[in-house]
């Protein structure tokens, strides 16, 4: 199907100026096809840009003198999701995981795999290996957690969302990563456009690794898998910022879009097994 | 029934001494008949004793001079536990509840029942009020924590035990707690001698306001609730440790015992309502 | 001096109705007299009154019918507080403080006294004990935290305050007590009315044991110590919140006064020893 | 100088066997040069073994049958470490930073830098920029923290360290990585054999990205910083783990070693800038 998205973001610079990272960009590669783009920085100054060899992720840095800073991206996107029978789908026990999966094996700031990896083994530990397992472990996050603006901030990890039982996007994220990760599956977070996401904002969702691939996962069933369009990825919510800033600025109201450009409306989750990573 | 219990703790205090406050006497008063007891101090030295008057908590202060410090403590204790029927009790909403109770519905070290309010309602909330809802907190946390010595230290909340899924009598203790008060059900904690329990050693259970007395529970399920002779009951551990030191000492091994003194022996964890309280 | 406070607070109580218990009032006795008082229910409905032997915290408590409820509360108060020289005021070795004193050495919910003792003693420990060492406390989290909204919430503990050096008057109180009990010295929470605290608002100080009685202290030398009407103490903020809500409700806007009604006009924050507890 | 270090480790597999990946020999590359090495694996067993491009971490990992299961590791590693003036040395501003070195600024799980930013900022934000502040941060941790075993665990964060105050090498390790990121500082985390370490064990310290290259830094002060040979790196120790086990096992004790086979030998440790990283 064929998106059109983007996103407007400003902020008010302070006297000092600042360094501004942000991963906004659409990804490349996979099946994810950038049919054409266009970014806009008002005022218009140099930045530098770069694609991270590992991930994909598109990073764009500018350094910004003070004033009112403005950066529209749009774009529009063919994704080519490859669509799964998800029962044919297996987990890859350790001895045979490609090396650059391992680190995404390990705990991270908000994926604390090692405190929850108890719970994780009792509650998950019997189901078959493969991709309904994961399947169950959004199951359970889906009925068992309340999504709730406001119950979390940035310094939320699983653990308190475990505990807490109320989260947002990135928690819930967290949280299925987090259990993978203690079952032994590499998982990692993705930032995305989300087509269908209500109200329309960066969405975040995660990618587990079975068979030959990374597919997409989103304990929160707030939008269709495939109509995600694919920012950043990595270990967790602290790589995949949209924005990261150095020095004193006022962020501004920003604004997400994502709307499909064809008839090929879905209009419901699904459960099939979706993968666009090119990696 | 009548028991026979009691204690040896030692410590070499270094140089510049100690002060120590011990809570090791089992408290008299309610059901827990005091027949007969013996305090040894080696070497003998002036000590203050004094018993709280809201808890019936007994404190033994002494200040050590350097070198082997010596406590013995032995005592006879006829129990004449209360025993109800389960169905019978009832929880008092909190426009009922005896001003006294209200502190036993905060927060506190071990117990932050405010960071598992969300699960404890999503958990137990639709079960029925009552005896058989504190019981069904018991059987939860029984089966979804391990009993695992190693796992937890003395900076544990029950929010970690939550997390971990494993811990000692006094962490099962806190999360019962926890979820209580988290229902709007006072709870204390309560350390003890307990028969039965192997290996010996202190115990640690926990009590829950319910109709118009303080019952006892034991989530670990590991000795008879009418075989357990109250030492101390506070907000959490914090306020229960047997022995709380000032300066610098050397603890030596302890041993604690509790015996059956008539031929009242029961063999098993039992479900009755028991208490023995005295207020 | 002679003060005038009071606070109107007010919840849209939803169906089903709420237990609600409030902690407003001023505490009587000690050297903080209640000339005259008024307490407007509104709609006027049955409530029960009582006062915590222990701390003399008066806890007002009624079940209200779902619809609109305010609560008006209005005092005048002689303070007569005790000015004592700070000089001449020690701290009481643990094996002479009075029982009573003893659970303000606990750690709770928000002041984790084991998790900083290493600290406390690293920083204070070499200074002389005394009231001059606590005061040296308040210098340092005056110094060394930053009084900032929106930096911390109601999970937020003094270990939380100490990594994040930011917080409000509850966040200084709490930090200022945990330093405390890790030198072995009782402290608790006390909220209050705070003449010239800007904006007006309840306040959160801390209660220090030192010489034969409880000293106030505040961190955050944002009012006079001896224009402070003490409401509610305890362990810490668990304890004193100025309403325990059961059921649904949503809060409407409160409003709270503390004014001076006599010429004895103090404009600075004051290095006193202050007190004016009863107990 | 030249080395000799090496390693033997040894598990007991319970029935079902182990996956187990290795991180236990000498990077290769930069001013590291292996002269010669020999791995050794009781019983012999397939084993499949990867270098990580991005870090050079070199990870061995088989699958090992019930029983018995030992590792021997020795190496001759000649170091040309690159010795520079601290003074000419400073930091890169974010809008340089090559793209590679932006992970090492993102909060990872033992090292939450967003946590102790305003801590950073306030202590050594006023510190001239460049190899003198990461040596001030080392200075601070030195001496602020305890090396004290038994006070740390698997789950400790850096933030847990900065309230505790006492630690081992990787919490010094992870305090600093907290510090400089915070700072905007890229730090990793980086496994050794340490010569003249004292007992010999695996040690941990970082390195921070200055000028156009990763220093060594270690706040613990306890070996020469040109006697390290880097086995891993990675955002913190989560990354740099000797052995990662998936599977039922019992570890036997292990021993490590670093003799120096030549004259070059250094009694102290240094503040000079010391470089050995190939990236």
């Amino acid at each position: 199907m064929q998106l059109s998205v983007g996103c407007e973001i400003g902020y008010e610079v302070f006297d000092g100026g600042a360094t501004l990272i942000f991963n906004i960009e659409a990804m490349g590669g996979g099946r994810q096809h950038i049919i054409g783009e266009k970014l806009t920085i008002t005022p218009f100054q140099d930045s530098d840009e770069k694609t991270a060899e590992e991930t994909g992720n598109r990073y764009l840095r500018l350094t910004a003198a003070p004033g009112l800073l403005q950066i529209r991206y749009e774009a529009q996107i063919e994704l080519d999701a490859l669509h799964s029978q998800p029962g044919t789908i297996n987990e890859v026990p350790v001895a045979k995981l490609p090396l650059e999966t391992l680190p995404f094996l390990n705990p991270s700031r908000y994926c604390p795999s090692d405190q929850l990896a108890r719970f994780a083994n009792r509650q998950f530990g019997g189901i078959a290996p493969g991709f309904g397992r994961v399947t169950e472990i959004c199951n359970w996050i889906n009925a068992e957690v309340d999504y709730l603006f406001g119950t979390s901030d940035t310094t939320t990890t699983a653990a308190d969302t475990f505990s807490m039982r109320a989260g947002v996007c990135r928690d819930f994220a967290h949280l299925g990563i987090t259990f993978c990760r203690a079952l032994g599956i590499p998982a990692r977070f993705v930032s995305c456009y989300a087509w269908q996401l209500v109200p329309q904002d960066f969405h975040a969702v995660f990618e587990a690794y079975l068979g030959d691939r990374w597919y997409l996962f989103d304990a929160t069933r707030m939008a269709a898998l495939d109509g995600m369009v694919r920012i950043g990825c990595g270990r967790d919510a602290a790589d995949t910022a949209f924005a990261t800033i150095y020095g004193a600025v006022n962020p501004l109201p920003i604004r997400v879009w994502s709307d499909a450009l064809d008839g090929d409306i879905r209009q419901e989750w699904t459960t099939d097994a979706v993968s666009v990573s090119r990696n």
